[in-house]
């Protein structure tokens, strides 16, 4: 497998620079927002290279492009294979983009070596899965999958008041319903980390087990806007004194309770002015988690310490989860398939839960799905210094080029 | 001292409403900046009153307007009674004003009683108390006192960008240096408290001790922002935690420290996302306590709890004292008076510490000066809903007639 017919590095790279300066930025990123013009210069060349590549080439009504490999079971459902080309305003070279070349570079590779596989093989490229510019992420293999309509998608309107729908049509990737993704024998995704896990760790192929439950929540603290000077400090009802008791208690129960994850990533206090004590504040809290049960115990936990600071600083909390994905496992064959195929090949892996949102996600509530990690370098990620070395890339398309050849089976 | 020669409640009353009335506010507030036409209206008003009572005005560089009632002994220094007309933007009636129209208020009732006195008395209104329009608080005070050069009172600008001496010149409040005060027997200030602790203790006047000292101070720390998903609890350099552990820290300092009191009452949060972990946080800390040596514990108690959140969270903490207003006791000799004026009414008492910023605090580094204290309504303050009752600011008067009859001795 390490001759004619594998990945070629050099081609995956070289593609994948190609795909890059298309929305290059001067720091070294890329901005390609969701059908921006730079993003119909992405799926132009897609398309190219598809077809380039004997394959089938059709768009769906979400602007969704598939290019289809035919199989020797032209009945078989086909095993399906890509990511986004979509970025962050600030994003980097890899996220998505490695997942969209890699699908690419696998058909080729099975055209060198000649290679018919039983089912047929569909690389797809999904629209605005960062939600940077159309909220909310995922939108299109969300509706693909049945988790929203296309009137939600095109009625999505980014901040500038343009439309989802009306923007589709604009770079001409408005296709055909009827084009949309049917059965499929598998779904499996390479993508980078966004984390530091695998780095950290040595390992070189990370074996993506499930997409961990979200729950965000809002936090609302009200206590009393009271003047700094004259108010002593047992007549005080401070609002961000509250919520640091809630940010410190919610560490607290990341640290003790394995798998979960807690992040207080938005403040708002009122008046916030350096005299005077704060009589509101409005955080959030996001929580994560890989059971069911483990997101709800920490959902208990937030309840728990917003309850106590409001106890102990005399003011209102009230706690409203206003999203909740549910944790997501992967299909144990697509999990299996990878680890055998990293196995095979000899990397070093990690099993690992994807802490961020994927299209893998909706996709494992409709199909059997999985997903590879490749190591981001720092763990940096929706950033211009986003970096992955070119032989992690190679390595994670081989593997996802052997864990296709397991499930679309010798032909 | 009940009968004629005392204060009248109800011409207090009218008169302090009279003021209310300049700047009134829909919600029953006031909003008299600094050197706006509300703030020449009130100064007309005033001069007025003190011209109708018989006194000399005059205004010096900084637009402090003075009135004179003269003295038995020409060459005797004045006994000083004033505060200050001008209000933040959504004020209330009493904040200044109250210790401007009772001074008149003790003119007039001196008159009424054709009561001399050995020193003369001079009612005085500061420019600029608040500094809401322009900074810093107690600008004119401040320069009167040797604390800023009117240079720097002249350069001082609005939001708006107009100029403190233009502002002066163009409200016809620019007058000579030569007018500034110069010695002074004392300085008595009757204020509203603003705060609960008259209220809660069922005092009806504040016999005020000194000028709490206050450090203002920024804290910066960085961490290094990163996706809340994929990245480990571990692995997390998270600047809001290390915040929320300060905050929590300073209120522990405050809670074990009698005397001293910490807020942080600003905060700023980067990138503030609810999906990012914070890389950079902003806040300020304001310490109070009324011995130097209190605050220098805070102070270092600041320190303590920003080296022990950098430790815990791995991330760098600046702290930056960037203002210091030492604690400034008043002089006894004027406590006294107060107390024995109070005392001699049979009005209870506390004795307390001043939290906030006053022009006495000025005062007080070059005279010997004093502050009494009225109830707060709620201990609400820089409000419109500021409340004290007329019963309360008649005796508040009262008190400081028999304090200034004290000081300024019979004739």
């Amino acid at each position: 497998m390490t001759h004619g017919g594998d990945i070629d590095g050099e081609r995956l790279w070289a593609s994948l620079m190609a795909m890059a300066a298309i929305g290059a930025t001067p720091a070294g990123g890329v901005r390609r927002p969701a059908l921006s013009d730079e993003d119909r210069r992405a799926r132009d060349l897609l398309v190219r290279w598809l077809e380039e590549a004997g394959c089938a080439v059709r768009v769906d009504d979400l602007g969704n492009i598939y290019g289809r490999r035919p199989g020797a079971d032209p009945g078989a459902p086909p095993v399906v294979v890509g990511s986004h080309l979509d970025t962050v305003p600030t994003g980097g070279k890899f996220d998505g983009a490695l997942g969209v070349v890699a699908a690419v570079e696998v058909v080729r590779a099975l055209n060198d070596a000649n290679q018919r596989t039983r089912h047929p093989l569909e690389v797809v490229n999904w629209t605005n899965e960062e939600g940077a510019r159309f909220a909310p992420a995922m939108l299109a293999s969300g509706v693909v999958c049945g988790q929203f309509t296309r009137e939600d998608a095109y009625a999505a309107r980014d901040s500038d008041g343009r439309g989802f729908g009306e923007e589709l049509q604009r770079i001409g990737y408005r296709g055909e319903a009827a084009h949309r993704l049917g059965a499929a024998a598998a779904y499996l995704e390479l993508h980078v980390e966004q984390g530091p896990v695998l780095e950290r760790a040595g390992a070189q192929i990370g074996v993506v087990e499930g997409v961990e439950g979200i729950s965000w929540n809002h936090v609302e603290i009200t206590g009393a806007a009271a003047h700094a000077g004259p108010t002593p400090i047992g007549d005080r009802r401070d609002a961000l004194v509250a919520a640091a008791r809630i940010i410190v208690a919610l560490r607290a129960l990341a640290d003790a309770s394995p798998g979960v994850r807690t992040t207080v990533g938005h403040i708002d206090v009122s008046p916030n002015t350096i005299n005077v004590i704060p009589g509101s504040v409005r955080l959030t809290a996001d929580l994560r988690a890989r059971a069911p049960d483990a997101l709800d115990r920490a959902a208990g936990g937030l309840a728990e310490a917003c309850a106590a600071a409001a106890r102990a600083e005399r003011v209102e909390v009230q706690v409203t989860e206003f999203w909740r994905s549910p944790p997501t496992p992967f299909a144990s064959a697509v999990i299996e398939a990878v680890a055998a195929a990293a196995h095979t090949r000899g990397f070093a892996t990690r099993r690992l839960w994807a802490g961020a949102g994927h299209d893998a996600k909706y996709m494992a509530e409709r199909y059997p799905a999985g997903m590879i990690f490749v190591p981001s370098a720092g763990g940096i990620s929706h950033n211009e210094r986003e970096w992955t070395a070119p032989e992690d890339c190679t390595r994670g398309a081989a593997v996802l080029l052997d864990a296709v050849r397991r499930l679309a089976r010798p032909a």
